[in-house]
């Protein structure tokens, strides 16, 4: 007679040691499920037509729809307006030709208000949504299924990564194709990544009572999402700024015992991001920092670098993300933290 | 013979302990120049005429326009951009007809560049800044002078308030002097609580690590000022978060050792504030709430209550954030801090 070692648990996990990693490592399918989720023929023709878009998400979505706006508006010229759903039953009325609600569960309770809002004020309305015949679904005029498949833990990671990848899929259409080939390679680019070795930046981060995570551009509202992930499974006190910000005010913070957690990727933000960061280090706070894999000036800075893949910008927003993930998960399981049940959470916030 | 006890810097402080404490109390004076430094004949066309405003600014000048966005959306149907000014280059195009560039100093890089991009593509310019003759006042079409008087502490408090009376002025005049009134008297509402004792909530908050400040609508902005003034001049990890958002993330971190201070007032969000505050109270989190003198339902529920006097929502929007400005400050002394001086931080950002 044997004894079998595993339980169904374990099998759901897949030999994953929490839903949580199974999930990041899910993300090459979802990426690629996602930016197939909505085409030339599929888009709706509101988006299309729109000359202003408002996006109204809460937590993670709210992030997504941040990177779409930061993504969209140098690429097709079209403003967004970006609301936080407890927000927007503030706003006296939609100032846009559209309103995107997204939601991964579809019942987000103040995302759903703001796409009834918008249907009563003549306003054509769209979800992003992972959920089937969920209230959001219901009431917007046209939904586009993100396909991330079911998501247990807790902490949003594959569904936030195929928000992502709809809303680039829907800059791409709009833009004529141009990023049509990034799009078509995100799952190998997420790939490469996935076992990337954190050790040295979890060491780091899982002695620390803060973080500050800092980004420009694009970069700052993956940061958000990535600071977000921290708090919520490890409980650490993660807090993003715009890299721009931080003389205004929390530079007071800054000392040994507050890492700093950067980005600084080639673009126009690269030489300033130098700057900040070395700024940052004349405090003697610890840097731990995204760059290019072989950025020698970023390693002269940064106390640990953790190296992305040199791709295009959209690549590395993914990647990025993905490793921000990581590094959130790893810290938490040093720590010895309920990953996929975070204290005091809800997968899904459906009151006020 | 007698010695003296007084040296020049205790005169120059007129017998304050900080520069910041002086300035604090010089607000009924400083808001009340400040709804005197426009009016409808001098208010900027651009700004009578514009369709849409975009706000560019940083730090607590970031705060206060956001204040400006709540405020005008709905009374006069505008539409607000707010950009933070390290954030603005990465923009493509102004949005808006007319651009406003908030800074004390007149000097803060970034917004500097946002008046100079507006002015490349032919768009209005707005300029509100302390300093006469400072450079974004050479470099805008229009500019209003806050008139706050010389302000020594690094921290910003009568600047802010001034530049918030200044845009609640502008709201005033293209609502066609709905709230006259409410200005006129602002001085008055300023007094009443500059001597309010705050030493329950100081007990509380200076043996915290880490705080956060809810609150919602025009209250969102008005917390994270506040949270920004904590930060600043006690060190301590004071975060701002629109109050619906919390249980997307942060709920996490609540435990006995994270107070929350919140606001509760009457008006639109009232009753989904006090649900709010009860479940955080359900975590064990110690609340200090502001809320009107004689509301039972919130010293109910809070540990600490700050009483606002009765009033219209913009004058608390004034008297509560002159009470997070003491109640920083009081923090700050209470932990020895150098309040006038914070470590790391310049008074005016005149680099990237």
């Amino acid at each position: 007679i044997k004894e079998i070692t595993w339980t169904p648990d374990t099998v759901q996990k897949g030999g994953f040691a929490h839903y949580m990693l199974k999930e990041i490592f899910e993300q090459p399918d979802a990426i690629h499920r996602a930016v197939h989720a909505v085409s030339e023929e599929t888009l709706p023709s509101s988006l299309r037509q729109a000359s202003s878009i408002t996006v109204v998400a809460c937590g993670s979505s709210y992030h997504a729809g941040m990177i779409f706006r930061y993504l969209i508006e140098p690429v097709c010229g079209i403003p967004v307006r970006l609301e936080l759903g407890s927000e927007y039953k503030y706003t006296p009325v939609p100032f846009s030709d559209v309103i995107i609600g997204i939601s991964q569960s579809g019942e987000t309770a103040d995302t759903l208000s703001a796409i009834r809002k918008g249907i009563c004020n003549n306003v054509k309305t769209v979800a992003i949504t992972n959920v089937l015949n969920s209230s959001i679904t219901r009431s917007a005029h046209d939904t586009i299924l993100m396909h991330a498949g079911p998501e247990i833990s807790v902490a949003a990671s594959k569904s936030f990564i195929a928000q992502v990848g709809v809303l680039m899929q829907i800059v791409n259409i709009l833009s004529g194709g141009r990023c049509h080939d990034i799009l078509d390679h995100a799952r190998y680019a997420l790939e490469q990544v996935l076992l990337t070795d954190l050790t040295e930046a979890v060491d780091l981060c899982s002695k620390a009572q803060h973080l500050f995570y800092v980004g420009r551009g694009v970069f700052y509202p993956v940061m958000m999402e990535g600071a977000l992930k921290m708090k919520e499974i490890s409980y650490i006190h993660a807090e993003a700024y715009a890299a721009g910000e931080l003389k205004h005010g929390p530079f007071a913070l800054l000392s040994p015992d507050t890492p700093v957690i950067a980005i600084c990727t080639p673009g126009p933000a690269y030489e300033v991001m130098l700057g900040n960061m070395k700024e940052m280090k004349a405090r003697g706070t610890p840097i731990v920092a995204f760059g290019n894999e072989d950025d020698g000036d970023v390693s002269d800075i940064a106390d640990v670098v953790i190296p992305l893949p040199k791709a295009h910008m959209w690549t590395q927003v993914l990647t990025s993300t993905v490793l921000l993930q990581l590094l959130a998960y790893h810290t938490a399981n040093r720590l010895g933290r309920e990953i996929d049940m975070p204290r005091n959470l809800a997968k899904s916030v459906t009151v006020e």
